[in-house]
This record gives C-alpha cells, structure tokens and sequence, in this order.
C-alpha cells in the first residue's frame, strides 16, 4: 500500500476486475463490509482523536472517512447516477487530496485544521454515500453491458483505495497518540502480549537460483498498475531469510552502539540519524526501575507494551533498516529477489488481517516465510515496471508521479485489511517514513 | 493584557487587593461570575473546535478551559485545602504553562495533540475544581487573618489570569475558524452590521502640555505589577488622536500602495513584509463580482462581514501600526503620552466587555476618546518602570522575563472582560503579533 | 556606531558641522588621514581574507573598502564634479549598501561572492576617488558659499562613516578568522598581554539624584539625527558603576552556572541560548592540560590569548549582558543614566583609539569611568527621541528605519577610531548580537 | 564521475591496476601529467576566485587544489615513504575531506571559510608533495614486489581521484561565476560560438532487442568498484536515441509551458520546481532588447553566451530531464539500456577531454551517439550491482554509501579529463543537482 495519498494513484487496474457481466448483488455485500469495516475502526476515536493532525504526512481519521466517500461522490455517483445532487458542494474542494482534474484542494499539511464539518457530519456523509452507492448498484442491470463495466471497475477501485486508508487511518491514528506524553491507548484489549521472552527461532535461509524469472501482476485479479506488466528478470543466486529481524535481534544493535557506528549507515542517513538524535526505533522507550535495570517498551495501538523479542522489529525507516542488515553481515533484498523467493509459498491469505491484536505476532515456529506480520523494505527504488503505461482520467491522473526517491516494501502488515495485498504488491515510502509498520528481511549473496 | 501565557507572569499584586477581612461570600459570587463567562464563551464550540491548534502562538479553548483551573487547583487548593487530591495527576504537568517551580510541562507548541483529555473530561474538571473551590471559600473565615488574606489574593489573581485568558481564548478560537476556507462563524448573531459607509469623522485631538506627569498604577485596587511603582515621567509637549484609526482610513493605505512603499516602513518591518508577501490587514480580503468591482471583507467571529469604514482597523502588527501613522503625517504614541491624555478622561468603564458583538463598533459621534474597542500599539518598547520589583514564588516565578522586543498596547478591546482593564494597563507583543485585537491611535508632536 | 550599515543611515547632521567658510585645506588633510587609516587597517589581510564573507551580518574587507570610497563617488563627486566619469558603471549598483534612491544593489548576504574586482583592483579604486576628491577640494574656494558648504558638510558625514566602516571592517574581520579552527591571527604584534591574574579592584558605584537632565546632542561639533534633539527627562536615583564587568567575574558566572539556570534571563534569551547550546561568550574555550586542569581562552585580533581576568568582558549578547547583571543583583544602566553619570566626568577623548592593542586594556586603577574598552549595552531600546526628524535626500534616506528591537550601547571600544565617539553616542544591535565589542556596566536602584 | 566527495569512496579497484612489476618511469610521467593539468585548471583564478564557497555542494578551488595532495601524503608518502614529515601538520585535518579513520575534518559547508592557508602556500604545498612523490617512484624497484603493487595502485587511485576533482574544479568555479550579477568569465577565449542556429538534426533511434545482456566492468584496466562485478541483466526491447536532446529542443518546452504543467513532472519535482519558481534551466536567462525580442543566453565558463539551439541542453536536474522526456513522448533510459545500446559503438575516447571550449560542442552531423558532452541522465537509482563488495582499508572505507536517493548518468562530459570515463562509468548525483554539466539522452518502449 502506498504511502499517503499515492494509494489513489495506482487504482486504475490494466485489466478489468469484472469480465462480463459483474455480479451486482455480490459487489454491493462487498461495498457494505469494506465500508463497515472502515466505520469499525473509527468507533474507538472521539471527535478529537479524530480531527487532529500530528504531522503533514499523517491525515486526521475524520478526512480518511470523508475522503474514502468523497472518492465513490466524485467518481461514481456524480458521474454514473443521473441529477445526482452533491451531499454538501464544499465537500469537492475539502476532501480532494490531490487530483488537479477534479479542480482545487484544501492544502494536504492544514487538513487538521478542519473542525468542521464535525464527526457527526462526516459520518451522515458517508450513510448518504452509501445510500445512494447501494441504489445505484440495485439498478445497474438495467444500464449497458460498457456501463455496468466500467461502474464496476470503478467501485473495485474504490474499495481497494478505501481499504489503503484503512491501513493509513491506524498508522496515522498510532502517530497522534504516540505524541501524547502519556501514550493512551487507540483500543485497551485484544493484544496477545505474550510472555515469552527468548529469542525468536534461529534464521532460517531459502536459496534462489540464478536464471531469468517472470515477475509483477499477470492473473486476472485485481493488481495496481505498478504491478504490471508481468515482466522478466535476471536474478543471480541469492539467499532470503524465512522471517523478518526480530525485536530481540534489532535490540542487540541498539544495544552494542549501532546507532553511533556510522561504519553500517548510508551516508545521508548517518546525517539524518545525527540530526534527529536518534538511538533506537520510532514508538521503543528505555524505562530504568528504582533497582536500575532497564526495561524497553515500544508503544502500540494499546498504549506502551512490553518490548517481546520475538515479534518483528517494526516502525524501522528504510535507513535503519539497512543499517542493521549490514551490521548483520546481510544486505536488503531486491524487490524481484522478495517476489521471486517468497512465490515459491504461494500468499498466506489467511493471515492477513486475521490478527485482532493490531500489533505483530511473535514469530514462534512459523512454517513459511512469516509474511504479513510488518511492511518488508527492499533495497530498489520504486521505479516502473517495463512497459508500465500511465492510464488515463482523473482517476489515474497521476500514475508513476511517485516513482523517485521512495523505496519499495513487500509482504503487508498486520494492519493490512483482509484480501488486500498480494504477492505482486509494491508498496512504497521515502527512506526517512517510520510511521508505518516497517520492519525488514534479511538477504544475502549465494 | 499581556500575550500568550504572558498573563500569568503579572499576576502577583503590589499591593494587597483585599485589606483587611475579605468578604467571603462576595469573592465567592465574584468566582462564580468569572468562571461562568469562560464556560458561556466555549458555549459555541464543539469538541473539536476545542481541541485543535492552529499555530504555536494560539492555544486550543481546552487548554484555556483546564490551565485556568490548573491555576486555582495549583497556586491555592493543593496549598491551602488540607488533604487535597489532585482531580487527575497528570493534569499537574499537562497544563502547566511555564511555571518551573511547579515542574514539568508539556511543550506549548503541541499542546493540540492533547486529544486527551476529552472535552467533556476537562468540564467535569472545572466542576471539580468550582466545588471545592467554593467549600474552601466556605470555611476561611475560620482561618488566620494572614491566610484569609493570602488565599483572597491569590483568588483575586486567578480571577484575573482567567479574563485574561477569556479574551486570548477568543482571539486563539479566531485564528483557528480564520484558517478554515470557508471562514466558518463561531457564533451566528450578535453582530450589529452597521450600513454607513460614511468615513469615520475627522480626527480630533487633544494636546498634551510639557512636563513632569505620575503614571502607573498607584491606588487601592488591583493591579498587575509591571504597572508599578507609579513613577514621575517627563513628557514632551504633544497631540493625540481623540479616537483609533478606522478601516476606511486604512484602507486608503493599502489603496494607495502603502504595501509596497518601502519609505513607510521600519527596515525590519519591510523585511517581514515582503517575505510574508503582506497586502493588506490580516482577516481582510478582496472579492471581485461579477461586474469587476472589488469589495472588501474582513472575518469576524461571525464569520465573513463586509468592511465597515466607521469601524477601527484591527489586527495590525506593530509594523503596519507604525508604517501606517509615518504615511499619515503623524507616529505612534509613547505609552506616557497615551495614559497622560486618556487620563483626562477617566476609565470608560461600561463600554469595556458591554459589547455583546465580539467585533469593534462603528466610531459614530462619541463624544470621549473611543476607548476600548481595540487595543491601540504604542512606540514603547515593553521595559520595567523604574523601582519595578521582581515578585516572589512560583505565581510570579517570571515577572520581567519578557521585557525584551516586544511593545507595550493600552486600552483594551471589545473581547477584553468587563472591569478587567484600566488606565494603567500594559498589554505587550512582539512587533509581528497580528491575530490579537491589535489597532492603533495617531499621536504628533506639538 | 550603528550596526552593519546602519552607520550610513544615521549620516545627516542636524547642525552644519561648518559653519561659515570652510577650511579646505584641513578638511582635505583630515581626509587623507583617515583614508590612509583604513588602508593601515587593511594592511595585514590576503586577498582572500579580504573577500570572505563569513556570516550575512560582516561583510568583506574588500567591500568596506569599496563602499566607503562608493559613498564619496556618489554622493561628492558625481553630485558635484561636473563631468566626473564613473571609475567603474557597475561600482553603482556592486557596492550600494541600501539607498533605494541610488538604485539597485547587491544582495547583503552575497557580498562574499563578489570574487571580482579583485583587492588590487579595489585599491585602485580608493587611489582614484581619493584623487578625484583631492583636486575637488583644492578647487572649492572657487564655489559659492552654499555649494562650500554642502560638500563640506558631506565630506564630514563621509568620514564620519568611513570610520564606522573602520570599527566594522575589524569586528567582521574577527568573526571571519574565528571561524577558522587553528584561531588565526589578524596582527601578530601589538598585544600588552599583562601577566597579572588577580581579579579587577572591587566596584565602585556612582550615586545619581532623581530630577529633570537634558540629554542628547546640543553642541556645535558634529553628530548623528539619533543624538538630537537635546531634550529634557526624568531620571530616577540609582548607581551606576565606575567600571566595565571583567572577565574574572563573568568568569564566576560562567563556573557557577549561570548558562544553565533560568532564572537569570528573559524568557526569549533563554530560548535562544537553549537553542544555540551556549555555555560561555563567543571567543572564549575552555582547554584542559595534561594534568587535568582547565585554562580559558579568549580570541583576539591577534589569535588565542590567555583570559585575563582584569580585561573587560566582552563579545556578550544583550541577553548575556542582562542575564549576569540580575546574577549579580543589579541591572543594566538605561541609556539616560548612563549619560548622566559618565557626563560628570567628561568624554575622555584620549583613551579612545589610543589603544594598540585591538583588545581591551585592562582595567588597574584607573581613576574615572573607564569609557572606551568595549561598548556597554543599556536596558533602553533604540527609539526615537521626542522631536526626532526625518532627514531629507538619499544620504538620510532611512532615518529611524532600524528603530525597533534593537538596544542601544553607549561608550565606544577599543576599535573605535580616536575622535569618533562622543558622551551622546548611540550605538546600537539587536539582543543576539555577539561579534561586536560589546560589553557592560552594572547599575542599581538607589 | 560521482557527485562531490562521493569520487574518493569508490577508488578502490577491483583488480589490481598493474599486474605484474609496474613501470615506474611512465607511472611517474602520468604523475606529472595529471597533477599539471590540474594547476593549469586552476591558472586562470585569482586568489580570491579560489577561496570562496558559493553553496555547500561546491567546493573553493583551493580546497581541490590541496585535498587531492592530501590524497597523495596521506595514503601514499605517510604510509610508504620512511621518516615522511608533513608538509604542515594541521593540513591533515583541514583537507581531509570525509575519512573518518584518518580522524577529524573541517566541515565541509565551511571550507569557504579557509582564508588561510593562502594560495601560495598551497601551490607550494603540491610542489613538496610531487617532489616527495617523484623520489618515492624513482626508488620504488627497490621494494618489494608486493609493497610495488600497492604502491603503484594506491597511486593509480590518486590520479583517477584528481581526474575527479578536476572536472568538480570547473563546475565549482562555474557556480561561484554565476553568482556575480556580473557573470564574469573563467577564461575568455577557447569558445567556438558557432553561428548556426537551425535546430540539431532529427532525432534517430537506435534498437535494442530484448534479452540476457552482461553489463558492468569486467576487463583489465582501472575501474571504480560501483562499476563491478560484470553480471548478467535482463533488458527488454527499446530503443535509444543517437544524440542528447538539444537546447533547442528544450527551449519549445520552456515556451509552450512546460514548467507551469504539473503533468509532466513527478510529483516531488513539481513541489520542488514551484518552490523554486524555476521557469527555465539553470544558467539561463532571456533578455529583452530595445524591440521588445527575447533573446536567451546561457552562461558558460567564458560568461554569457547566445543559447545555440544545436548544443545540448546542460545543467538541467533529473527532474527537468525526467519532465522533458514525458512532454516529448518518450522517457529516459535505464543505465543498462544505455550501456547495452552504446557499446555497440565502442567508447569515443578521443572526444573526451579533446574539447578545448569548456562548453559542449553543437551536434552537426555526428556519425556516432554524441558521447561525451554532457552527462545523461538515466532514471536508474544509484544501487549496488549483484556481488558488489565493499573495499578495505580507510581509502574504501565507505564504499556504497551514497547508494540512495541518487540517479545514475553516464557517458561523461566536455569537462571530463581525458581517459577518465569509460562505457561502464556510473556518474550519480541527487534528483535536485543542477550545478554538474547533465543533460539527457532520450529513451522509448519498442
């Protein structure tokens, strides 16, 4: 899932979700869960959790639920429902994060600034949306097979923007309260805090071959347009570990003075770490008790907990990341060496989005790979795939504009909702992003 | 009323504001009065309106709400009520504005991060604290006369640092609504819209002979101490401006160019200008209509209303205050030039707070000095008056620390409470300051 | 001495500095020697001493060299030499300070970058202005009465702002070779580094009576506008002290921690030496010996020398300034107690300049005030004084223009050129600045 | 040729230079050869030319001239040469440029600052490092064959390094110029300004077919590490274009709006070109003349020149040339395309550094691919190859760590010394760099 608003740029699909004649009754029992969904994770948040804003790359919850509706007003129902009259025409300018067809927006960084329309409002927003979303959707056998097609792909696009800001309501919901000083708690139950403490299982390692492989989205699924086209590449034998670095592992690095060695930094992330003062990862605390010994926590969506040595090491920008994989006498993979090796597994669906804890597992004698558990950065720089096609419209209006100075990450999260990600997935952020749930897998040459 | 959490540092008397036995039972109703008008003030805002930060400077109204009983709770129940337990621990360094002394806070610019407490929290908090505020008052007649007169003072003083945070929660509030795009109303009448578009009338002014004059503060009521001691000043001879300047005046200026007309201004001032690419007042703005004409608006606490040519300017730093009067032939009173003059008139106590508008009125005949509708720049730099003590304790932990770049304003405005201000009165910001209730008053030499 | 260029601004005498027919021959002979003067200070630099800029408030050498002899050229010489051919058209705009009259003008904080013209060439510069104004004045007998007297007057404004050039060219100079890490030495000669190590003689104080002085400027000689008029104020008893703080006892402020509790200082200079990690003056370093045990430095125009703690402090903000001062239980002087008490004294026209050092002498036994070491900061801001007026034509262009947060500093330093500073001289910097010879003197309420 | 320091992390070979024993005697002519051309670079500046540092990416001449003797007492006569005494001690400090295992170093943003040691003493300083370093190579066949072979490696590495810092001389110097309103010349004679001004030939393309290609430097000859190992790549099929994009190509872009039309650029370049206000290339600017034409120039090491439509277009960011390529329907090329494509022409050796204009020549007619005038940008983010090592010892000590956030350009510019560049070569610089002679090269799907 792309960062920020670069989840909208990617919603054109190069194929159409729906081949023939879509399913309208299914489709509306998929808009109504993905929606609930989101309305679910807002329930924990007042008014106030929900309108501030606690840095410019981080929205409030209340634009995510208001732009997600806005996306289905503008696209959809403006466009596809006859005399459809706007639930509030200040919304169009409000809620429009960045598409300069659609004409003028509220700048990105002052979005917290909006206390009105309150909660309330926005809420009645999106029943209206939904509404009008689910009559137009019991009429739609009556339109064109070309309109019921596109009306479609349009909706699949939608739900697949709502739930990347799914993810982004809770990475940025996490980042407003970790600036309390008394680190509150999003939701008080749910977490599993296990209590094991020894380290987790020892690095396993999965060979790849080298030879030419094929790699990006070619089924007829559902796939971002930076996934495609399904492509070839030349891998050379390589080495992928079969988990993500441990808590326990990336503490060893705090603890024997990584964070001062600049040896394992890249230059401008030694510059970046001096001037930020950093000594461990974003949401980690050091707490001394009265005997002296001092105990780690890291804050989570249930306020501060225990520091588990097991569960991935997670909120890691890309700098850190690849500090400690060279600490480690490893290196990041590549985005291809990820897909390639992690292909062999098939997707884990199940696990996705299966955990209720909104925090990752501890890895205890995983089978597979462990994936979805954090947000793995890759060592390639997001770049279009061979081939790869701007598309066009409003909706598309931006395809590729992030492809410079990002770094792509595989595999999901746990905050990943349910059937959204995929092996073919590029998510993407700047080297400096450590709001999200960014962890790391090792790799190696052969 | 000095800036920001300025007011707190004043708030120690020189002199004892009760001698003698207070009058419990009318202290009581007097809190009773001061803390009611705070709560009918946050009356028109929603949680999230209550919550949210607009710029360092400003303060979310929440803030406002619970520091001002933090005070109370801090400088007289935790001192004087035995066996006092704090309402929450944590509000102890949550809203501690800067009183080092008392111990930790949290950083003033994130003090829009607070989404903890609720709202509604912070209420029951102030009810708390009213309840045992008044039991206390209850029984001090049962205590030593010396702590009956230690514990009014203090009242009175928290009874002051609350007005002066009423009229800072409004103009805070006012800066929020502003960055909205909608210009949204925090209260929806009240405001008599006058239609004259008549000039305001010709200045007239008053003379000032040379001499020796007293000024301070030197009688039996209140007074904050940076207007004491009451000290002999020698004042050229000079003329004053029987009343502000208007917005038809002022907008002669920006018509005329004066934005972009270095001669007018101080250098830095310039500097300031044209990097910030000023044109006119802050909360001023041009709107063309169809037929190509201009018309101008300025925002009020009702929203958007058309600019009144009999009203006061407002809003103005000390920059515009200045370029303004060298444009017009004349310059910026002394602070002593301003309270010899007004002092002819005695303090026009019943218009100060009597405007139910939030907006200054039209200047339409008056007959005295038209005092109290903005605060009026002075030339003076805010300095200590000869003989000015520095008080003890934590309540005026700071007296004098902002006696630097930063100039004095006299007068009060139309937020500023009722019976608050006086003749003697020093409010101060720095020259940049524009979203208080900022105008000016011409002065010439003889 | 005004900051930075602000020496030009203050160049319009009040009063014609010749009254009558002026003596041609002396002024022309003043002029060569204050001329040469500069050039005797410039004497030690490279060509890239001369051209490096190393902060936005110094400039180069090579440009106080330039713009001193630019200030003849036009505002003598293509004013008043008929035909008179520029020696270089793009000098006009290179090497304008601010006068928007003039035209258009290098950025400030570029002036470094001028590598071109080269020193040599800008010698030449000075070589053919300095002949141009020569012959002009050998011929001046021959003009009328007014015209003699306007070129006169602007000769004396000339010198009088090359010698503020003067002061400044050695001030930046300073700040340019500090910033080198082996301290380099500007003069290798010169310095009366007295050996004794025991602290200055204990303060004396001098009492000032409360009533009306008259101060400011009122004699024939020479001044600046800010000096005039001469006016009457009110002066509150108090003391003053009879000399400069010394290092040995800044040197108590420093070891006892005077840098790291607030209580000392205004709220915004603790801010700002929170931000700039300040522990100890500009200039000085504190060195450890093999034994442990720690020697202060000080740099000086002649590179590290040995803090003595009978020499003026010096190199201090207004923020350190006023900070020690309340350290010591006492303030600063206002600038009208300051001119009131060393006005009993007379100007003590010999110290100034007379020193050959380029460092403050230290302070054993003198008999009277000891003026002329470092510059002293007052409380008083720099303001207007009652019947100020603004200057006409491009040469006072900006009277006034830098009167807001700055303070003024009364006394002249060791730099100053002899015959330059006067008892009503107004000095005066913004409350950070450190790169001047600024110092103080302590003062107390009676 | 990497960006700015970024030269001496990667000179470490992979393969030894000189097998076997080498030749002392023609090691020691290309000694005198590379290290004269370097001074002659550096004839045509004053002292004051060479001292100042117009932004912290660029460095003075002077700290070229020194650093890359330091190099050579550092690594090679420190080490290798008995009893070697420093030429003056503090030099190792001052002109260590980031070595963190030789020790401290003066920051890099203030190397303008080093007005001393003079220029003399620098050009003395190289003068005793070649005398020591021609000794050190006569006795070198008395070593033995090991210590010869580090030697005569370690030397090798030298000369490429100051290969480097030759071309960085220039373009530094460039940027110093085009700082003065004047635009000054570096040296004014040399340029053919051609007098065509018909536009560059149509662009011809050349194929590539899609396969299994080995790219990255595998023979004999001295080679940086980023260039290693040779390894096998995928490419897909494409085509290249024969000739970079000219400036009279970009030119219709820069008049038919390319930079106020969000729609060619990334989205980070846009945020960035709007922050600028950038209309047009850097060292361009258009002039009016007395009719009203607009006329452009360019600035070039001999000042201001008429922009000939037929040169390449040069100094553009990567964002620029990333915009260019979407506006002309095309895009850049990977770094592999480019090395695939070109080879097939062998490397233009003798184009390289044979341009005595210091501009890059008008494209008339050329038979090959117009190699070597500017650099070209690709859109390959700067990683490590497959394999790639990281090097031993302080020399190498931070190989690959500026492998993010920069793009890779290739092919070498007129600037570029000759037989420095070579097929694999791999420029890289940050998406914003602007002051390195990089144009662009344009590339399409087949």
């Amino acid at each position: 899932m792309p960062m920020r608003e670069v989840p909208d740029q990617g919603l054109q699909p190069m194929r159409p979700a729906h081949a023939g004649r879509p399913d309208w009754a299914a489709l509306a029992l998929q808009y109504e869960r993905v929606r609930a969904h989101t309305q679910r994770l807002a329930a924990p948040l007042s008014a106030e959790d929900a309108c501030v804003q606690s840095m410019p790359d981080a929205s409030p919850a209340k634009w995510h639920l208001a732009h997600s509706s806005w996306f289905f007003e503008t696209f959809v129902l403006s466009v596809h429902q006859q005399g459809y009259s706007p639930f509030d025409v200040s919304f169009r300018m409000l809620f429009n994060s960045y598409y300069q067809q659609v004409g003028a927006r509220h700048p990105r960084a002052q979005r917290g600034l909006l206390t009105r329309p309150p909660l309330a409002y926005v809420m009645a927003y999106r029943a209206a949306v939904d509404a009008q979303m689910l009559a137009l959707m019991t009429g739609m056998n009556a339109r064109s097979t070309v309109e019921q097609a596109a009306v479609a792909q349009l909706i699949a696009l939608g739900l697949q923007h709502e739930q990347q800001h799914q993810e982004l309501l809770l990475t940025d919901v996490k980042h407003l309260l970790s600036c309390h000083p008394l680190w509150p708690a999003y939701a008080s139950d749910g977490l599993v805090n296990a209590s094991l403490e020894r380290a987790a299982a020892d690095l396993a390692w999965q060979s790849i071959e080298a030879g030419v492989y094929a790699i990006g989205h070619g089924g007829s699924g559902f796939a971002f347009d930076n996934e495609m086209p399904r492509h070839s590449v030349y891998v050379q034998a390589a080495q992928i570990a079969l988990r993500p670095v441990s808590n326990g592992e990336y503490l060893r690095f705090v603890l024997e003075g990584g964070y001062s060695q600049p040896q394992w930094w890249l230059s401008e992330g030694w510059d970046w770490c001096q001037a930020q003062q950093l000594s461990h990862p974003w949401y980690w605390r050091a707490l001394e008790n009265s005997a002296g010994a001092v105990g780690w926590q890291e804050f989570s969506l249930h306020g501060a907990v225990a520091l588990h040595v097991q569960r991935p090491v997670c909120h890691l920008s890309y700098f850190e990341a690849d500090a400690y994989a060279r600490w480690a006498g490893a290196r990041l993979p590549t985005e291809m060496e990820w897909e390639v090796a992690m292909g062999v597994y098939g997707w884990p669906e199940l696990l996705l989005g299966a955990n209720p804890s909104l925090h990752p597992e501890p890895m205890t004698g995983d089978p597979g790979p462990a994936i979805g558990r954090v947000w793995e950065w890759t060592q390639s720089s997001y770049a279009a795939y061979p081939g790869f096609r701007v598309a066009e419209g409003a909706v598309g209006e931006y395809n590729g504009k992030f492809m410079v100075n990002q770094y792509v990450l595989r595999g999901g999260s746990c905050l990943t909702p349910a059937g959204h990600a995929r092996l073919s997935y590029r998510n993407f952020f700047p080297a400096t992003a450590r709001w999200q749930m960014t962890g790391l897998r090792l790799a190696r040459d052969a």
